[in-house]
């Protein structure tokens, strides 16, 4: 009878709250959808500044723009955290060319980007002959060839996973490690099939790791057109490749997080961080990438003072530096909130690109889980109701790592991302201006009801 | 117990059957990433041939060029089905420009499209005073003002519904209606805002209709820029435009539904339609709208042939003509259904864009819905696991209207549809390939799924 009790009172209490909460979310999305500035600010960071790798003049620039942006948007406070980032510079642009076919000289110039990280040819061109292997199986197998080579890894971005972002974890090793894996068998360079099933020719770079066993040799990715005729010749034919790259090194040098916030009035020592990353790769705008991210986190501030929202919690809306290449600004941030016992408990990314949102992936304890699904119906009228396990994003994952703290990412549609993804297309007139609008509703809906009810 | 005896028997059967029906599922997706044409035949449908309006040249050309395309890819034969079609033609460019304001002359043109189905201004300029209002409502407040003027609806089209679609079928009235809605009180012109929320100044096509009560007067839309500009002048000055259109109808003319099958191998005479329409407007390549559903048709075809699938109901893949200006073809298809006693078991269309597909829009009794939802665990995988009650396609309604046929109609993401739709933008690159073969698989599976255990 107590039971049958409770439950008459509560189900109503509940069923009230949820209507709140829904006109509440309501207020939020036509607000957003009226007077959102996201997609104006957008504009603003991808054409005036355009790309921005960490340690660069442009991300300094993105720094300035994104405080004063966050001030004029009406934060409580708005300051920069210095952290060190590695400073990897492209140089001029990169050549690679075939120069012999079968011992006739030809001149068949391929579209390549050096891989971020990776060190160049001191802008000589390192001329020898190609051995053309599918996956590291096939070098393993034929590392007695290797040596004095350039191995040109073609292994195939996998079209039948209906998430792309499976393919691109799959295929993402030959970008990351090929370098070291042929290096230890002698080559002098490689050559990799871009992470991609793009329609064009556009390379996509993206970071790589040396292993400090092996020497440091030139690494590029090569547009797909490229790669495959470059497969064609080179499988039963023998190449000789000419590459020259200009990347290298400066030393570390001095970059930051931009942070806003917005005080809590209950809970003011308590944190909720949103974000997403400043810099970009610098062949491009960073307009997904994640361009659109950092102009959802200033939307939710946005929308958030205009509907004169009294948060109880402290909102922190991040910018955080050097995710491409480094993750020195998250790693700071979360260094920093460790070393002053900040009680941060929740912290939400957006770095999956500004397409149409389908959920959240959350990395929390299945408890958190099952309270955060209590509001998938909420969600559901935005299209954001897939709410399960899984990681936050990259900015987000050391402070999940260090403190604890709940995390969670957007899951926007991915079926378009790897076609722009770290290549020159990554620009704005890519994004559509209602689907990066919904991603910023969804959140700002999520951290509404994160604060409100607490996780 | 006999209850339980029953649960215990079917539930493993049903559980087999589901376990067969996704390992084929996979099958169909597997192949149609991997080896799928869609995105190819679109290239050459909307290259090739551009825009075709039903009547035009180009529809011609697109109907051999589907006829042709249907038996390459192995229909067991493909045959037209001949039907009348009004034959609109834009003529020449149309030109709207503001003459004058406030009593001095000026010369500001403007991004105009004459709508279909409107009668243009025989090439001679028509100029008069403008009365702009946002509705029907001022309209009708003002109507004594209207007479000899050019009629400006300026009805916003709603950023605030998630849904683009519900914004585009309140605003859609001003372009159908508008225009004798305004010759009743004596307007010689009217001016549309188009039906879209873009970031462009595209001016939007779509058709038309008179009320034969009233004078045929001249119908356009204006691009969003243009109009905003024109809103901003004619509200607070006495403005003077000029508008010229060239617009006509010439005597209906033959075109064609393109009808390709796969015979039945149990029930030869049953049939299962699927299509999408051929025809599409004039200003554009007609790549969402509705090339992808043509496309999307032709690889439900291929991919069911490549992976030797003997239907056990006859399958139907059917280009229909002229869905943008007259149903003609759509309404031609449903009456031969009708008069040879055809047994239609299920119809199904795409004609929303070739987006990522969310779901499907069910147009029949609860029953088959049921039915229907009992696989969104089979589809849940790709997507597109929304299975609610819906219209069917425009082309598959005169079958449930004529002949109670269960329709359906694919639901892609919609929030960029607008943004191309009727408009010069609708061109093939802005199509994405993923999107596009995605929507054909989930197509293909329901087609399956109602194939093998009907509805």
């Amino acid at each position: 009878m107590k039971k049958l009790f409770l439950f008459f009172t509560i189900i109503p209490f509940i069923a009230i709250a949820q209507n709140q909460d829904s006109v509440f979310i309501k207020k939020i999305s036509d607000d957003i959808f009226t007077n959102g500035k996201a997609y104006d600010l957008l504009r603003e960071l991808t054409k005036n500044i355009g790309g921005r790798l960490a340690g660069s003049p442009q991300f300094a620039k993105a720094v300035n723009w994104g405080k004063q942006r966050l001030e004029n948007l009406g934060a409580d406070n708005v300051y920069l955290q210095e952290c060190m980032v590695p400073h990897w510079v492209r140089g001029a642009k990169e050549k690679v060319v075939i120069t012999e076919q079968n011992g006739k000289k030809i001149n068949i110039s391929l579209e390549a980007l050096a891989l971020g990280n990776s060190w160049g040819s001191n802008g000589k061109p390192i001329v020898a002959d190609v051995i053309a292997v599918k996956d590291f199986s096939e070098l393993e197998k034929r590392k007695d060839e290797v040596k004095g080579k350039i191995v040109f890894y073609n292994y195939p971005f996998n079209p039948t996973y209906i998430f792309p972002g499976q393919a691109y974890g799959e295929s993402g090793a030959y970008r990351r490690n090929g370098a070291s894996r042929a290096a230890k068998y002698g080559a002098v360079a490689v050559l990799v099939r871009s992470l991609t099933e793009a329609t064009d020719n556009n390379p996509h770079t993206g970071t790589m790791t040396y292993n400090d066993s092996f020497p440091k040799i030139p690494a590029l990715a090569l547009g797909l057109y490229d790669a495959d005729k470059l497969w064609r010749i080179a499988t039963n034919q023998k190449v000789k490749i000419s590459i020259t790259s200009f990347a290298k090194f400066l030393p570390d040098t001095i970059a930051h997080n931009v942070i806003a916030e917005l005080k809590g009035t209950e809970f003011s020592n308590q944190y909720i961080t949103v974000g997403g990353h400043l810099d970009s790769w610098d062949v491009n705008e960073g307009a997904h990438d994640d361009g659109t991210g950092i102009v959802q986190t200033m939307e939710i501030l946005r929308v958030l003072k205009s509907l004169n929202y009294k948060p109880k919690h402290t909102l922190r809306f991040v910018l955080f530096a050097n995710e491409e290449n480094g993750m020195r600004g998250a790693n700071k941030y979360a260094e920093e909130a460790e070393a002053h016992n900040e009680q941060h408990i929740f912290a939400l990314e957006s770095d999956n690109g500004g397409f149409t949102p389908r959920g959240f992936s959350l990395g929390m304890n299945s408890e958190k889980i099952a309270k955060i699904k209590t509001w998938a119906n909420l969600l559901k009228p935005y299209g954001c109701d897939n709410l399960e396990l899984g990681g936050g994003g990259a900015d987000v994952t050391p402070l999940q790592r260090n403190m604890q703290t709940p995390v969670a990412e957007l899951r926007p549609d991915n079926q378009r991302y790897f076609d722009i993804h770290h290549a020159k297309s990554d620009v704005f007139e890519n994004v559509n201006k209602r689907e990066l609008l919904l991603g910023a509703v969804n959140m700002a809906a999520l951290i509404y009801l994160i604060d409100k009810y607490g996780l």
